[in-house]
């Protein structure tokens, strides 16, 4: 029923056969709490800046202004109940707003997207660090995003108790902040499965180091990846 | 990868199979706005009450804490931007808390659950009106419940001009309400849709009658369907 307005709308949806109409190169930043993502992607879009390369910074949960109100409600401190489940779906709502609002939109005007977690954090820590199947995890992704992933994304590893001690330091900790050790064990394990299943997509940066070693891997890393060199504006 | 943890949590979603350990009925209602669904539920409640049958009314969006943030959300006039799939996602992530929160336990412990709105709404809503493709949501759909669907679906039809009298009298409109006529005729065109392809499940209400002939024509159905009768206590 209703095939002919269906096909309308389906249209919206990024298939790999449209993907090359993102003219901007989409970056994803993962990895455990307390790793130093913020600085180093505020570092990057600094560093693309000076090649000349417009970016936006985004993250997720969040983005958009639903991904906001979303991100309020999944974070406060359990004072509303959500299953593992639901906190899935939440998580791939909010995407589907971040991907139509945000990203599609700056990829296709040529703009780079710098954002702070996507769907390989929805395998760590709703598959690894909440037990939900990655079957499951998989088939939403498909429904969500079919084919589209992200050009590059950089996996910040660190030791657990160092980062944990950062997170610490923040104060008042989050409803993810709030797991114990092996939440985040098994939440890292599973991105580095990510990156023996997909070494091609990935960076791993070892984030234990003084931010100024760490960015410049990263920059070596995007340099590497898209044939960019410091001296050069790109396109 | 986690698969051992995965299975533990498959185990919470009810399958066909472990359907017989629900021993409640669910019983939903459907249709358009302005059809007088509202006060019909609390009259079956209390008909059913009379009956020694325990009954809890719940609604979607809602039913839950979060459910009703949602809720919120969708319905506030358009001050936050939602796309037409985030909508359809937002639906099934407050279904799925609604169903491990609300619905599933109630039905356990063999209480009777009537509902404003479920899945059917999506097909109508999110498929007939917004034009989102019917497998999509399907695949949504068995993602989130299986096989699990109503007992009974009581699909209340009414002339769309009587109903858009009805709700316009209410005063403010939500997100829904403020659709043009043509939204509603393709929503009730798949609520017709469904009662062709699940005759079985349906009981269709014609409610342009008085608030006593509905609620008899309803209590009727129930009866017919569940082999009970008015004077008899049921299990």
């Amino acid at each position: 029923m209703e095939a002919a307005a269906g096909a309308t709308k389906a249209d919206r949806t990024v298939t790999p056969d449209s993907r090359k109409e993102l003219r901007g190169k989409f970056i994803t930043f993962e990895g455990i709490e307390g790793t130093g993502k913020t600085t180093q992607i505020e570092l990057l879009q600094k560093y693309l800046h000076s090649l000349g390369i417009q970016s936006v910074v985004t993250r997720e949960p969040g983005g958009t202004r639903l991904g906001e109100r979303l991100r309020d409600l999944l974070l406060e401190s359990a004072v509303v109940p959500v299953s593992d489940r639901t906190e899935l779906l939440l998580m791939f709502s909010a995407r589907a707003q971040h991907l139509e609002e945000v990203i599609y939109p700056a990829l296709r005007l040529g703009t780079w997207v710098l954002s702070d977690r996507f769907t390989d954090a929805s395998y760590a820590y709703q598959g690894g660090g909440r037990g939900i199947p990655e079957a499951f995890i998989h088939q939403l992704e498909s429904l969500v995003h079919g084919g589209f992933e992200p050009d590059l994304t950089m996996l910040f590893t660190a030791d657990l108790k160092t980062a944990m001690q950062r997170v610490s330091k923040r104060g008042d900790k989050d409803r993810f902040e709030s797991e114990p050790v092996e939440f985040f064990e098994r939440v890292q394990r599973v991105y580095l499965g990510l990156v023996e299943n997909f070494p091609q997509r990935f960076c791993v940066i070892n984030a234990e180091r003084r931010v100024e070693e760490v960015a410049a891997e990263i920059q070596q890393c995007i340099q590497s990846r898209f044939q960019l060199s410091g001296s050069q504006g790109a396109s």
